[in-house]
């Protein structure tokens, strides 16, 4: 008899399990049911903004794999069913379907990728209707629901992290007035406060009222219970629409039932087969796990959907018996507001004070490409380095066309435990049309190298 | 009394030295004199296509530091002034002004800094008025002057490697119809064919006649002795201007007539800290030295400024009394024709092959950007990994917009030694607006990692 997999979620991590575990299985030898209780598999959420924003047209073209292409592989995906009990026990998964049918399904090894849900912090009104979280395209055709149904053209975002500031873009082109409600100093606070300023000036140079500092106390709503407004501590802010970008918690609560290992941000706890801690037959992957991070030495919540399509590959190779391991993460992100691209790997400097490391930071300014070249931009570029040992901790950019990408660089480097000093000396593409002739990495790391001499021992 | 530096060669390796020097130890403890033939110090030659193409206003724009700016820094430049003789036994060389007058200069500390002329290889006609080398901001305001007073409007560049394209292209913008003549089997050698296949059509794609295959036997002259053909096996190119594009030799005939080693492509050879070998005083760097090959372990002539500059500042350090090593290249380069972009890093199949190295090929085709976000456009990446450990040995890269600098991930990852394994599972910028979820980089080392384990032990 067939071994049986059961994969509970039908997004990147789960579908890309499935699929990779069917490529080293025929169905003869293991048996796939995937579960998913929205209308879309194996989709791109990072999407949602530039759909909503209509620079993408949605929702077709965000979806890699359609549940149809799925199941002519021999996938037994069903959709609209909602898994609703762990039965780890007896090997077993009761779920739901849309039509309010019950079933019990048996496996022999399971997959968890039931990634993330928005935040919604316990406020009045913030369950209203016109409040959306955008985590899944369910979200976004909801959202986009909205906006066509909307009154007025006033449009408030709770958090001014990549999500909420990729989502007041598409709002703007979407012909709305929008307010960005933040709590911190700077936006994006995925970015030191003096990287986040940057980001602050290109909102505004957007048309966007960024409001920092803010603590949201209610969404207020009319009498048909539609969000009219966001209060805060000093102000109201009118809306008739609310977008949540405050980040997102792991989707565990039936792993946590079923009394599966939870870490600090509440994501499954695995190994680095993907598997979860302490069980035989049972993997998880993609937003609902903890991953680990490289630079701290400890798990992180990290919700991003090349994480996810890496675990899948991983579980899906582990589970069909093969082999695999996903090592990690350095935290990078890159981000773009209008033409302004952000990026950042490794520790900002209040994550590297938490780890008890001391370090030097210098920040440069350097161009994308060469000087005299047509359309050379200002980039920054800042970068962490441990004292003492030199060891790159971290690095963040901010700068036009060009500048994003070369976070990659610092990624690897990261990733090889180089130095500032080592960095100095890599051999990177040159070219004017590319590059001024020291890379501004490479600016950054004389740069570091100089401070953490200049620090001594 | 000051110890004595003498530099020879006012360009990117030699005035960065003299000036990092400087920055370490101020003319009381260090009297520094430079000799630059030409006109201009501290400047891109890597511009010269783009000036030569109306891209770039020059001289000026290309010049990082002029004359006067290393004289206010207490540098004894002597410009317009030829090295003509090294007398290492008594610390001294011989120089020519351009008014005739010669000169002895004494040194404690040496620093060669020559760079390199274009190849010219011995043909009938080679030396005619109307044929450029494109090497120095001399070349490239003797070239201008030629397109200026150019009686038509045909050009044949000899050698399809990067500055022939360049210039190609920069041709046509100029207005001229332009042959380029190369005896390879695709244009661009420094990649495999198959790859230089596809720079070949974007060739065309610009309205560039290449010719393959073609052996240049003379530059054929009108009764002036200005050039009016170029003659091949073949065939008759008519030509109002030749632009040799066939690469350059180091340009070491003072080290050579000096006695000092020199290694299979005729460049200085130098430790790591770019110290000439077996000198304790003369240090030697940019385009006259060779450089180790960290990949094949072999020292090889790489005439880039990027490591020129790099060069110049670790034989500043180390003749101030510091410390600085150059570790060696992986062999990085990028380019550009029109909007196609390429890149190559490590070696070639050619090359893998002549050092023993046996090892699996894989090329993959995909987007710059996520498939869905406007503007995606595609990208190839070839990449060769050694048999059995999977250690990444080169890749190559052909795309548009945001392809080209991608090179810079294989070059840290080859920096670093990593396995196409290892790099599977890089934590690379993702973003819809600059990457597929599986960056291409990733996608590629997936698959040659398949190729890997296919090829078995």
């Amino acid at each position: 008899m067939a071994e049986r997999l059961v994969v509970i979620g039908g997004d990147a991590a789960g579908m890309s399990a499935a699929s990779q575990a069917r490529r080293l299985k025929g169905p003869g030898e293991l048996a796939i049911t995937a579960f998913e209780r929205g209308h879309f598999t194996s989709y791109s959420a990072c999407g949602i903004p530039y759909w909503v924003g209509g620079t993408v047209d949605g929702p077709a073209a965000l979806i890699a794999r359609t549940p149809e292409e799925h199941r002519a592989r021999a996938i037994d995906l069903r959709m609209r069913t909602e898994v609703t009990e762990l039965d780890l026990e007896r090997g077993r998964v009761r779920a739901l379907d849309d039509g309010g049918r019950e079933s019990w399904t048996e496996f022999d090894k399971l997959v968890l990728a039931t990634g993330a849900r928005p935040l919604r912090p316990p406020l009045p009104g913030i369950e209203a209707r016109g409040v959306h979280g955008v985590q899944t395209l369910d979200d976004g055709r909801a959202l986009i629901d909205t906006l066509a149904a909307s009154p007025g053209r006033r449009a408030v975002v709770i958090g001014a992290g990549y999500i909420g500031v990729e989502m007041a873009e598409a709002l703007i082109h979407h012909g709305y007035a929008v307010t960005v409600l933040d709590r911190g100093e700077q936006p994006m606070s995925t970015l030191d406060p003096d990287m986040g300023a940057r980001v602050h000036e290109a909102m505004c140079g957007l048309g966007i009222e960024t409001v920092r500092r803010a603590v949201v106390t209610a969404v207020l709503t009319d009498d048909e219970g539609r969000a009219r407004a966001v209060a805060t501590e000093d102000a109201e802010y009118p809306a008739d629409v609310v977008v949540l970008g405050m980040g997102v918690r792991p989707e565990t609560a039936l792993a946590e039932a079923a009394g599966l290992p939870l870490g600090p941000s509440g994501g499954l706890l695995t190994d680095l087969s993907m598997r979860v801690r302490g069980r035989e037959n049972v993997w998880a992957g993609g937003d609902c796990v903890e991953v680990l991070d490289l630079i701290s030495g400890h798990t992180r919540h990290l919700a991003l959907g090349t994480h996810a399509n890496k675990h899948g590959q991983v579980i899906g190779a582990n589970v069909a018996g093969g082999y695999a391991t996903f090592p990690g993460v350095v935290g990078t992100a890159v981000s773009k507001v209008c033409d302004l691209e952000i990026a950042r790997t490794g520790l900002l400097e209040h994550q590297a004070r938490a780890e008890g490391l001391e370090f030097v930071t210098v920040t440069i300014e350097s161009t994308n490409h060469a000087g005299y070249y047509p359309g050379a931009r200002p980039m920054h570029v800042k970068m962490l380095a441990e004292r003492r040992t030199g060891r790159l901790l971290g690095v963040q950019i901010v700068g036009r066309e060009g500048a994003g990408k070369r976070v990659d660089i610092a990624a690897v480097a990261l990733t090889a435990g180089m130095t500032v000093e080592q960095m100095t000396m890599l051999d990177l593409g040159y070219a004017p049309p590319f590059s001024p002739v020291w890379d501004p990495v490479l600016v950054a790391a004389r740069k570091a190298t100089a401070a953490v001499r200049a620090a001594g021992m």
